[in-house]
């Protein structure tokens, strides 16, 4: 065996308990090195009386190792615990000592399953669990009131520029309601909606007024009631990371410098305040001097900013935040964020933007999801540039979702575009069918879909402003086809809690060939999903349990004699195969 | 190289920062699989006029891995990076999205240390890195009040059962400071003090109460006034995990079972609440039925316990707390009581009890450090069982080391002997040497000491009770050489800043012999410490840098001619050379 290679830690993504009763441990191996592992637990106080052997699940393979899975109800919701690896004739012992080639005696110097608390758990809102995101950029979607369009408005669908204003607002949303509840979308992510001077309105000046090209808080208000009464939840997003130059406690730093009463609620360097040769001496959001980064440690900010947002829950009724730049506000801010969040409401959902691992806030006591990049990054390297095969795709998937535990991936925020990024449908080069493969993936896989409006007409647009066209409401210059693909799509996956919640395992991914099979499982219900991301007809057979497959979108029967389905996929094709779990 | 033995996590142990400008990387390699690894940094918004590469140090070596550091100080606070590794003529990148074999385009995909803030750092209070402790038992160290004595207090120096009182109270202690001073401790720990009706007193029946056996309120205030005046810290044991069942909500609980308004400040079954066949229908600790479980999630609960930590504080001064099954309270309790206390006194010391890897404790916002039993075991089976070779012992320290950061290793309490092991002296089955060496050890490593009361006088014990005897104070009775050892390898550590807060590293351990060698350094100080754990006289002889060179102890003269530094040590012997660095 080797030993090397092994890697389990006892806490974190490795060792974490799932709910109030359940405990998941995790072990990595060299890639075919290991057959059988065995977790040993028992409680440390008693063990002779209380202890048992779990065999451990192959959950998951990437290109280099081989990942096992214990799910372990400890009797006294503690235990200690060891594993017992097997490769043909060897038997090696891990425990936190180390290993060896007999069982240590127990308990001492074994790994340990703390005390399980509920209140320690990562647990996201069930809404959330369910949700289908919409994300709108509010001057970009609709304009619904022309008295409020700034100076300057252009008409609606030019290329935009960086500071083109369209006029869009949130009567525009609440005009389009129906096309949300049409889509099947069941929750909105709208980008910000606070007093700023730019399009984007990254750039707060104020965080207690709505922006008036957008309405006021009376139509905020209104705006929120509305999706409600539609079934559709509201999440606004949070500039604490930085605020406009024109933000008023800014604006007096740089007039008054070292007397400003507002000097720590930056971060400065020297005074003056200033942005000389094009650089700031104080930090910045990136380099731009105009974005001056908040000093959230500081009390009467984080009293300040996280007032605004409980402010905004209170007032409006919204269900959550989306967090901008979330990775540079500190953590002790983000801990006294969440607190006050769900205090003002308990099913408050709160979605940090990290681009990286984003671990350190997904413990429970911050965040309940992140929007997922490097998801998206993936997925589009698969379907929309197709520079990996599906095995390196499998590998890489797997190794993704071995970053966090599993009940963070089910509600991670899985977008294929967003405002940030160039448009799935750019990547894809125009072409539809690797999209709706993507989509396909999207909708059945592991965590939170999010489309960006508009992704579901087609609209393409590259990198930023591109991506950020208006909304394209006449019906010639929409996808319809695809439209009905999204709204089919989604229903799949609100209809079948499997898909939503179910263990996800790739079945098959080739290495030279373009075919992927995964599927999902629960208790209950039963969908493979099957890829040709070829440009040949092929005809797919797998080993899969027998009977009761039907196609799930068409409720066509699939039979499968001997054991194994056979499915013939076109060119780009998909197949999603479903059957009841008697 | 071996890829599947690489390991880096963006997050914790293996990224973190060390200080408002530093951040430390982190990384594992198969042993002596690889040469040279190099850390590629820059800042993800201006990479190319913002990188930098930075040579990993080989910090350590475990039986199966090297582990590399970084030290980086970011120009802004925030910076993305990869790791470049060298192995003969193959070059590997790693980075989040994995390995390669060119660098991949800076910076998407690469790791991101987050913008450091302050407010996140593990930061454990300057006089704690300083402190050497003293643990005390109070009912064994000295009877300075025999007025308070509870019936049946048996004669000092009998033989202890679970059930006996000797008698020993706070105005014992206060008698005795005399004592500490001269043996040069600096802070004491001293096990529970408030009303219980054992003899250890960690089944609590009043928080707010001093134990009429050991003094009271008052008592307990001049106690930590003379402590302060002595230039000696205190500490209280809180016992949170779970109270006595004569804990008045318990009783109530017992009497009025469902109707109990204290029903939710325990973990309980069913009712009537009840131990039947010895096994309790409630949580406790282990599965005592007198020490019911605490529901610490509970905020009535909560706010009495740490209102009682506050208050203590408050009403003494203390200087900290021991925290007692630290590891069964949730993690909420622990943040939510760790703000509490600091914000009661800045430079409180949090200590938990976890007696296995304690990493989730100590991530900044929960404890400053935590009991080191996993050192204690691993110091006592090479200086005290002598079951594993130098080489061995050096392996298994290493690998203690890579657990934590290098801030939260520096403040890890490491302890030969407590209440709940039996005491170092019997583990070296009465052999002086072998105790003189593992002291010299605890003295001149990171982390720390902490002398159990009597170890310094060569007292012995098994488990408890045998490891909780009466103090000896008879000076016929005391081993004064021991004693004289113990002060002089206090002095050095207290007199160097080196031995606490230098590097640490193993320069030397031989496999089948018995000689250590390893150094502590800092910008101003140097020091290597020479072992001889064998029967035999050796000679050793080990690369130094020239000059300067003196014994710490004797203050005599070492020559290192030949860059060499040539020690002969007796059985059992050690040496500590110290050198000022120019």
């Amino acid at each position: 065996m080797q030993l090397e290679s092994i890697y389990h830690s006892p806490s974190h993504r490795w060792a974490y308990a799932y709910d109030p009763d359940t405990f998941h441990l995790r072990l990595r191996t060299k890639r075919d090195d290991v057959e059988r592992v065995i977790a040993v637990a028992g409680d440390k106080y008693d063990w002779e009386h209380h202890c048992q052997e779990i065999e451990m699940d192959h959950i998951a393979t990437d290109s280099l190792h081989d990942y096992w899975e214990a799910v372990i109800r400890p009797e006294f919701k503690r235990f200690s615990y060891g594993f017992r690896l097997h490769s043909g004739e060897e038997t090696v012992w891990l425990t936190e000592d180390g290993f060896s080639s007999e069982q240590p005696a127990p308990a001492a110097g074994y790994f340990e399953g703390h005390y399980i608390h509920a209140v320690d758990l990562f647990d996201a809102p069930e809404w959330a669990k369910e949700a289908v995101f919409y994300q709108i950029i509010p001057d970009r979607f609709e304009n619904g009131d022309r008295s409020n369009d700034p100076d300057g408005t252009l008409p609606w669908g030019e290329k935009p520029e960086g500071d083109s204003f369209f006029g869009g607002d949130l009567q525009g949303i609440m005009n389009r309601i129906g096309h949300l509840n049409e889509l099947g979308v069941n929750a909105v992510y709208l980008t910000p909606v606070f007093r700023s001077p730019s399009n984007h309105k990254y750039d707060t000046i104020d965080y207690r007024e709505v922006d008036p090209q957008f309405g006021d808080k009376e139509i905020l208000k209104k705006l929120v009631q509305m999706c409600h009464d539609h079934g559709i939840r509201v999440i606004l997003d949070a500039v604490f990371n930085h605020a406009s130059e024109r933000f008023q406690p800014f604006q007096d730093v740089l007039e008054k410098g070292e007397q400003s009463e507002y000097k720590d609620w930056f971060h400065l360097g020297q005074f003056p305040v200033e942005v000389r040769d094009g650089v700031p001496n104080y930090d910045t959001f990136g380099f731009y001097g105009h974005m001056p980064k908040l000093n959230t440690a500081n009390p009467d900010v984080k009293r300040y900013l996280i007032g605004t947002a409980v402010h905004w829950m209170k007032e409006t009724g919204i269900d959550g935040w989306r967090l901008d730049v979330a990775n540079e506000v500190d953590h002790c801010f983000w801990r006294d964020f969440r607190r006050a969040v769900k205090k003002a409401n308990k099913d408050a959902f709160i979605v940090g933007e990290v681009w990286s691992d984003s671990l350190r806030w997904l413990l429970g006591d911050q965040f309940d999801s992140v929007m997922n990049y490097p998801w998206t990054e993936l997925v589009l390297s698969f379907f929309a540039d197709r520079t990996i095969s599906p095995a390196q795709f499998s590998d890489r998937m797997s190794k993704l979702l071995m970053r966090y535990p599993q009940q963070t991936n089910e509600t991670l925020f899985n977008l294929l575009s967003s405002h940030d990024i160039p448009r799935a449908m750019t990547r894809c080069d125009g072409d539809i069918g690797r999209l709706k493969q993507a989509v396909v993936y999207q909708m059945t896989t592991m965590g939170l879909p999010c489309v960006y409006y508009g992704d579901e007409f087609g609209m393409d647009g590259g990198d930023d402003p591109d991506c950020r066209k208006c909304m394209v409401w006449d019906e010639d210059s929409q996808n319809r086809d695809l439209f009905s693909f999204y709204k089919m799509l989604i229903s799949l996956r609100k209809e079948h809690a499997v898909l939503r919640g179910g263990r996800f395992r790739i079945l098959s991914a080739e290495t030279d060939g373009g075919s992927l099979i995964y599927e999902r499982m629960d208790g209950n219900e039963h969908f493979t999903v099957w890829m040709n991301r070829s440009d040949e007809h092929v005809e797919l057979s797998h080993p899969m349990i027998a009977g009761g497959w039907r196609d799930a979108l068409t409720g066509e029967r699939m039979d499968n004699p001997d054991g194994r389905l056979a499915i013939g996929l076109e060119p780009n094709g998909f197949r999603i195969a479903w059957r009841q779990i008697e």
